[in-house]
């Protein structure tokens, strides 16, 4: 039996599973592939750029998707935003920064915004923003983030914002931690580093190969990524990936990285070039240590409706 | 309708909740009125302070209830375990360090044996130790800790340890994160803080005002507190504690710190005795934030089992 909720009924959709817009990872394929299974497929426009966005909308076909942005991007490129409203997105989701400017110009076009927060104070502004759904990330989070666990972060959300719907980022990968995080309050989870081990994920077969290996405790949050590709972001946000060599080589010595970010930003270009994930960083968050396979990401929004479907027989009282 | 399980069973207990052996807070009285809520109290024996534990055993009357230990505590003065299974208790909870040495002795005395531990790595040492019960405790949990958080891995410790109930710590305050808990496999949650802030804690009643009135975001895991009272723990363990003048004096400054504990410690010290909270730390985990009153600990327990039974009626497949 489906979990039906606000948040399926707003975004008209069966399950309440959501894909991260994980930049240029989540394309149209995997978009496409998880609206088909029922959840909702969100592109990675990331950093934004038009052509990508453009050609994986495409790839997408008919599948009614939406598109993640990161809020600063939009801020230096407004025409970005322009041309994904006119592909008539189900939502756009708001990442980092503030989400008032662009808000208006969201709901006009008939889009739901969703708008991702780290801690409650920025629940109260995506509030403020008029936000349609609030998506609370954990620390557990691959990628861009705070240090907020999930488990205590996402029923604060909640409580400061009992009008809108909160869906659940970080640390999700399998049943558990979908029912889990219906029962902190969310009424639908995000996930990412579970659909980057997604056979239409448009990720590097090693870089798949290396989540589905990674054991616990093998992620770390901090900006050695960061600093090694140039993109430095504004504290305290970090970047959560698998440890690797460069990471082994850099950590706790961010100062030194930062003096010295000319050549190792080329070294790790070009190893991102070449596919050498021991400079390279794969994008990833703490779940890795519960994936295991790369199945189709249809399968993967089965599986963990029925797990969880499965946990909630149990406890039936 | 109470929850039945194999943790209930061993423990002999109605329902799966257990009072964390907070040293010196969770005294005889405390752990006397968890018990008779229906969960296990366990004594906060912590460093190993024999006559605290003999008058606060007494305080407890004739509920049954077990002890918790810091192991390398019980490795400095091995008379003090004998002392507390002399009390024959429901279990002894060995925290930190290796479990193996007193298991035998443990298990021979008729108490079951239970092993907190902070990663997957320590969870295969305690079933080792052929451990009763495993406490998986996340980042989130007030004091000596470690960095993962309980989301991923709680649901990583199950899978190790499948002939192990595994009980959660860390970030659990309400029926909303005893649900979650069981989802991620949990069979119980063991919390702190939560009743830290009851009536019978043994904490200083300013103490318990500050968890009260604690926000989100105003914990911090550092070694600061350690420095500050000169009991410096192997790494990479850290303490939780309550953000505080003194912490974010010395947030950052930890090198300094370590060259002037003795001026440090001493002023340190001083305000724990006058309860400068300012100053002295306030031990207490994440899941302050979804704490707003100072209850009876029994009514603590009805709570959160009444709003678990909540959740699994509405989630009622």
């Amino acid at each position: 039996m489906a979990i039906q909720n606000r948040l399926t009924q707003m975004l008209r959709i069966e399950h309440p599973v959501l894909l991260a817009p994980m930049d240029l990872v989540s394309g149209g394929r995997l978009a496409a592939a998880v609206t088909q299974a029922g959840g909702l497929g969100l592109l990675g426009g990331g950093y934004g750029d038009a052509d990508w966005i453009e050609r994986e909308w495409d790839a997408a076909g008919n599948s009614r998707i939406g598109c993640g942005f990161i809020t600063w991007s939009l801020a230096k490129s407004p025409g970005i935003l322009k041309r994904a409203l006119a592909h008539a997105p189900a939502a756009i989701m708001l990442s980092f920064g503030d989400p008032k400017p662009f808000a208006a110009q969201i709901h006009d076009s008939g889009a739901l915004l969703v708008c991702q927060v780290q801690t409650v104070h920025q629940a109260h502004r995506a509030v403020e923003a008029e936000a349609d759904v609030i998506v609370a990330q954990g620390t557990e989070a691959g990628g861009h983030g705070m240090s907020e666990p999930l488990f205590t972060l996402l029923p604060q959300v909640v409580d400061v914002c009992p009008n809108t719907p909160v869906v659940a980022a970080g640390g999700i990968a399998d049943g558990r931690g979908f029912a889990a995080a219906l029962m902190l309050g969310a009424q639908g989870v995000l996930m990412g580093t579970r659909f980057y081990a997604s056979m239409e994920a448009n990720g590097h077969p090693e870089a798949k190969q290396r989540i589905v290996a990674a054991e616990a405790g093998q992620t770390v949050r901090s900006i050695v990524f960061d600093l090694s590709r140039r993109n430095r972001w504004p504290a305290p946000y970090t970047g959560r990936l698998l440890r690797n060599r460069h990471a082994e080589t850099w950590l706790g010595r961010e100062d030194e990285l930062a003096t010295r970010m000319e050549d190792v930003s080329r070294e790790y270009a070009e190893a991102r070039e070449r596919g050498d994930f021991d400079i390279a960083g794969v994008i990833a968050g703490e779940a890795c240590a519960l994936i295991h396979d790369i199945p189709p990401a249809g399968e993967i929004v089965e599986r963990i409706v029925a797990e969880a479907d499965q946990l909630f027989v149990r406890y039936h009282r």
